[in-house]
């Protein structure tokens, strides 16, 4: 078998594993979140759930909608449509051998941008707080699409 | 031009690489129950779309929702919620020199309680079944993630 | 540290860095675009959004739909369903030493088809334009699975 601590000795590549494993996390919080409003709120998508809302004849009625658990759905869809470019592009930049404290910085940012977004859109906080914290991100992933391309362009 | 064997020889990456493209072509079997469901039941999305229903000045009235659409529709999404996690986790643990046995029942059992999942989704099967499946695939994830951060924490 | 010029020379993975990180860019561009609609249409999906569309009481009544918006929304979804499959398997064959050729044909087809995708879907062009292009995309990433899996399968 093969050691491949030559790939996870590259400094670049590990931080990479350990900001994306964490924001991956958080975007899988976002799945608790929903179960927990939905749970509390009583307000289900499937007829065969309604039955965590209550029993008898009328927990049809618990199939509804509602602002707060649409919200936080809203919130789980803008991460999958975030950290998925996020993902992909940080990794294949993470493996160019990019400049260490340079690549650490692009995860950071990346890392709060997301963090701050989901409390903003969650709480939630006034606007501009939201729109920011979706441009840092957004501006993180296109500076490493923009540097890789640089360095690696090969059509 | 570079060998890669060694990255292929090595035996948790191929294991990762094979289950995976099965569950991520699990998921691309939804967009086909999509479309099977939109053409069967005439329910579209679309007004360009509404001629695969028939015809004629009325072909608008297929521009609806259907119950049976919009749920493979969620089955689909919580998918997408699930796999992304997963790939982006599973792919970094199967490249940090895991334990190949350890890792090979981490994948097995995620694909596995994916396809149940669809299964209880789809058909429906009662709760909690579909739940069940859920937890599994979700406590797989969480704990590639606490494995990876255990060992390669690099922030 | 160690040298990573090894990943980054091998060709068939470089090409599918450059031609992976332009297909995430048009798909981030999809946030661009909502955006756009949101704001020139006066359409929001939050109470707290609603502000860009105006000062004073009457500002909660931009919190509706509209039908480009939603067109915008579904084909941003549409990118995600087909982007994510296609990453994960193309990422994974274009690590199984395919042939340099081959490899490059599927992911120069598979940006055209998602490029031509989003200008049927956001003309829109009348049926079967965005089907085809949809199906040639699907096309590609089930043509790298079975080629990934032929090859490498490691159950």
């Amino acid at each position: 078998m093969v050691d491949l601590t030559q790939l996870m000795e590259n400094e670049a590549f590990m931080a990479f594993a350990s900001y994306t494993t964490i924001v991956l996390s958080k975007m899988m919080f976002m799945s608790i979140a929903t179960s927990f409003y939905r749970l509390t709120r009583k307000v289900f998508a499937n007829p065969e759930d309604c039955s965590y809302g209550g029993k008898g004849e009328n927990a049809k009625k618990y199939l509804r909608t509602d602002d707060k658990v649409e919200r936080v759905r809203r919130a789980h869809l803008n991460d999958l449509e975030n950290i998925v470019p996020y993902f992909g592009i940080g990794l294949l930049y993470s493996l160019s051998d990019p400049d260490l404290s340079t690549a650490i910085l692009h995860f950071r940012l990346f890392l709060g941008a997301r963090i701050y977004h989901t409390v903003a859109y969650l709480l939630p906080l006034p606007q501009p707080n939201r729109v920011l914290a979706f441009l840092v991100g957004y501006g993180v992933t296109l500076s490493m699409a923009f540097r890789l391309l640089k360095s690696r362009l090969y059509l």
